[in-house]
C-alpha cells in the first residue's frame, strides 16, 4: 500500500504544480472570499451556489491531499513536528467546519475569513516568503524591546510633565504611550506639541529628540533586517550553485589543494633524483 | 535596397545618439506637453502655433524611424515580438491621429495628453529604468497578493466587529479596504482608532498590529526589490567587465586549470625520468 | 583571594548566561516597570509587594555582580575606562536610591523611571544593539550640521518673506525652523503652503525645492549608515569565521605564498641537476 | 617668492587642519548665524560686537587662505577650473560685502544667510558628503523626468475628470500637478479622494494607482541611489587598501601569473634533461 500511497502522493504533487490548476485555485480562493465581503450586494444566488460548490471541491482537494501526505508519513508526530503541515492541517479542517449562520453567528464569520489562508497553501512562492519573515522575528524582537524601552521613558517623562495639560493624551504611561505611537506617525503631532507649548515653551526639544530616535531606531531595525536576509541569500547562493564568484573561488581552493599535494611529491621525486645523481 | 535600408537606418541611429538633438526633442516634446494644461492660460497664437509644427516634425521624424526600422526587419511578426517596438509603434501611431476638439473631446485630450510617452522613446535611459521596473513586477506580484491577505483578514475583523459604529467606515469589507489603506498611509488615522476605542476600549491593538504587519511586509518587498537589483546588476557587471575582482577570479580559475594540466606533464616526465635512472 | 573573586565571577557570568534566569529578571523589571505608569489602576498590594521585593532582589543582584568584577580589576581607574562598567553602575546605583514619594517627588519619580534601563544591563544583545548606535553617531553628526545648514537657510528666507503673512509659524528663525521641520514631517504642510500662496503665488517652489532636498539628504543619511554597518559586519564575519568566501580567498592566497616557495626550491634543484649534467 | 608662497600655504593647511581651530570657527559660525535669527531678542551689545568682530575674522582668514591658494596656483583659469575653488571664493566675497541694513534691506539679509556656507568650508567631512551628493545627480535627474512623466499623466486625466468637481484642486494641469504632490506626501489625501468619490465612485482606483507607482518609482530611486554609492565606495576601497578580500584577490592573480612564468621554465628544463638523458 505503501507503493500505491507514493504514487498517489506524485500525482498530487504534478497536480499541484499545473500552473493552470494553481490558477484556476487561486481563482476561486479570491472570489469566494470577496463574496463574503459583497454579502451586502445583490449577486445572483445561481452564480454564489456554483462558487460556494467550487469553494467546498477546493478544500476537499487540500483534504484528500493532506491525507495522502499524513499516511505516506511513517507516524503522526514526524508529520505534525513540520511547521507547514500544521498549518496546512489546521486551515483545512477549519475550512470544513460547517457553518450556520444562525447560532455562533459570529465564530461562524471569523472562520469563513480565515479560509482566505489556504491561498498560502497553493502558492509556494508566499511560502518563502513567510519563512523570511518568520526568520527576522528573533531579530525584529530585540530591536522591539530597545524601542520599548525607549517608548516607556517618554511615555513616563510625557505624563509626569504634561499629565495636567491633557490627560486625554497624557493621563497616564498606557495614554501616554499610544499617543506617542500616535507622534511617531506623524499624525496630527504638531498639535499635541503647540498643546504643551504654552506651558512648556522648551517642550518641543521632548517631541523632536523623540522622532530623531524613534526614526534612528527604526531605520537600524531596517538595517539588521536587510542585512541578515542579505546574509541568508547569499549563503544559499553560495551552497546551491557553486556557479558565481564564490563557486569559482570555492573550485581554485579545491584544486589548489590538489596541486600542493602534486607539487609535494614532484620536490620527492627531485630530492631523490639528485641524491642518486650524486652517487 | 536592403542596403540603402540599413544605411538610412544608421543615419537615424546617428542622428538619436546626438546629444544636442535629443535635448531639442525633450524640449519640444516637454513643451507641448505643457501647453495642453497651459490651454486656460493665454499664450501667443504664433507661439503656440510653432511649438504644435515642432512637435508634429517630432511625430514624424520618429515615424520616419520606426518605419525604416520596420523594412530593415525581415518579417513583421519578428518587429512586432519586441516589446519596445510595440510600445514605439502605439505612441507614434496614436500621436498622428487627428483631434477635432469638438467631436469625441475627452478621447482626443487623452490621446494627446500620451504623447508625452514619446519621451521614453527618446531617452535610453528612461528604457533602461523602465526595464528594470518590468522585471521587478513578478516579486512585486506575490508580496501584493500577502498584503491583499493581511488587508482582506484586518478588513473582514474590522467590518464585523466595527461596522456597526460606523457604516461609512466600515459597512463592509471593500470599503474596509479603503479605510486599512488610509490608515496604513497614516492619514487621520487616530481618529478612526478613537471613535471605535469608545465603543471598544482595546481596539487599539487592530490598529496598531496592522500598522506593524503592514510596515513589515512593506520593509521585505522593497529588501526583495533591492536585493534582485543588486544581484541583477551584479551579474551583469561579471560578465561584461571581467575587470572587477569578480573578474580576476575568473582569470585565476582558467589559469589554475592551465597550471594543473602543466603539472600533470611535468609530474609524467618526472617519472620516467626516475625509471630511466634506476635502469 | 584575587582566586575566590574570579571563582565567584565566573559563578555569576554563569547565572547571568542562563536562559531562564534571563527571561526571570526580564519579566521582574518590565512588570516593576509598568507598575509605576499603572499607579492609578486599582493593584492588589500584596502583589504590589511582592513585585517591590522582587525588583529589590534584581538590583541587588546586580549589585553583588557588579561589586565582584569591581574587586576583580586591579585598579578602579581601569574599571571606569570601559563605557559598559560606568553605565551598569551608574543604574544599579540610582537604582538603589531610597525614594519618599512625599519630598522631592518629581525626581525620585524620574529615578524610578530610569530603572528599566537595566534591562540593557541585562540582555547582551541589546549591548550590541547600543554599540552599534553609538558607532553610527560621528557620521550622523556631519550629515546633522548639513541638514542644519539647509534648514537654516529654508528658515531664514522664510522668515524674511513670510514673516509678516503669519508670524505664529514664520515670525523668526527659530520659529521659522519648527515650522520646517513640521513640514519635512509633512504634518499639515499643504495648510501652509497654501497660506503663503495667497501672497507669493509662486511659494510652492520653496516648499517642493525644501521637501525634495530634506529627503534627499535624508536618504543619503540612511545610505551612509547602511554602508558603515555593512562594511563592519563584513569585516568582523572576515576576521571570526574564514569560512565564507572572504575566508577561502584567505587560505588560498597563504598557500600560494607555500606553493611559489616550493616550487622556488624545485628550480633551483632543476638548475644544478641540469649543471651536473652537464658535466 | 613660490617658496615663500607655498610655505605660507603650508602653514594656512596646518592651522586648518588643527581640530581645535576648526571647533572655534565652526562655533563662531554657527552663533553668528543664529544671532541674524536672533534679532529680535534682546542680546547685549557687547556680545553681539565681539561676535560680529570674530565672525569678520574668520572670513578675514579664509580671504587670506584663498588668496595664498590663488598666488600658488601658476594661472586664473586652472585655479577656477576647480568647483570648490569657486565655491570658496564666491562665499568668502559673498561675506565681506558691507551690508547697510538701511539701503537694499532684502538683499543685505540674504547675503548674510549664505554666510553660513563658510561652515562647508571648514569642515572636509562636508565637502565629501556634498561631492555623495552631486555625483548622484545625474541619476536622479532620469527618475524624476520619469516621476515627472507619471505626474503628468495622472494631473491631466485628473484635470479632465475633476476640474468640474473642485476647480482649486484639479482646475488646470498645474494645480493638479500640486494636489498630486500633496497625495504622494498622504497630506489629507483622503479628503480629496472623498469628494471626488462622491461624483465617480470608481475613482480610488485613480488615486490608489497613483500611490503605488509614486512608492515604486521612489523606491527605484532610492536603489539606484544607494548602488551608485555601494559601487563608487567599493572601487574605491579596492585601489586604496588591497588589504580586503578584493586586495587578496589582486596578490593571487599576480602571483599566479609568476609561478606560471616558473614553472614554464621548469618544463623547458625538464624537457631538455629528457633529450639529454636519451641521448
Amino acid at each position: 500500500m505503501s507503493a500505491t500511497t507514493s504514487t498517489l502522493q506524485q500525482q498530487f504533487i504534478a497536480i499541484r504544480e499545473n500552473k493552470l490548476f494553481e490558477s484556476f485555485v487561486i481563482t476561486v480562493i479570491v472570489i469566494s472570499a470577496l463574496m463574503i465581503g459583497a454579502k451586502t450586494y445583490h449577486i445572483h444566488p445561481t452564480v454564489a451556489n456554483v462558487f460556494e460548490i467550487l469553494d467546498l471541491a477546493v478544500t476537499l482537494f487540500f483534504l484528500a491531499e493532506i491525507l495522502i501526505r499524513l499516511a505516506a508519513e511513517p507516524n503522526l508526530k514526524r508529520f505534525f513536528s513540520k511547521g507547514w503541515n500544521i498549518f496546512d492541517f489546521v486551515i483545512v479542517t477549519a475550512s470544513l467546519i460547517p457553518i450556520d449562520e444562525s447560532e455562533m453567528a459570529l465564530l461562524g464569520r471569523l472562520l469563513r475569513i480565515f479560509r482566505i489562508l489556504r491561498l498560502i497553501s497553493v502558492i509556494p512562492e508566499l511560502r518563502v516568503l513567510l519563512n523570511a519573515f518568520v526568520k527576522a522575528i528573533p531579530r525584529m524582537g530585540y530591536v522591539s524591546l530597545l524601542m520599548f524601552i525607549l517608548f516607556y521613558i517618554y511615555a513616563a517623562i510625557g505624563s509626569i510633565l504634561f499629565g495636567q495639560i491633557n490627560t486625554e493624551l497624557w493621563g497616564n504611561i498606557s495614554i501616554a504611550l499610544l499617543t506617542l505611537f500616535r507622534i511617531a506617525t506623524f499624525e496630527d503631532w504638531t498639535d499635541v506639541m503647540y498643546e504643551t507649548m504654552e506651558v512648556y515653551p522648551f517642550s518641543w526639544i521632548f517631541y523632536l529628540t523623540f522622532i530623531f530616535m524613534v526614526a534612528f531606531v527604526f531605520l537600524n531595525m531596517m538595517i539588521g533586517i536587510v542585512l541578515e536576509t542579505l546574509q541568508r541569500e547569499h549563503e544559499q547562493f553560495d551552497r546551491e550553485s557553486g556557479e558565481g564568484e564564490a563557486g569559482e573561488v570555492h573550485w581554485i581552493r579545491e584544486h589548489s589543494e590538489l596541486m600542493e599535494q602534486r607539487l609535494e611529491r614532484m620536490e620527492a621525486m627531485l630530492v631523490e633524483m639528485q641524491k642518486n645523481s650524486k652517487h
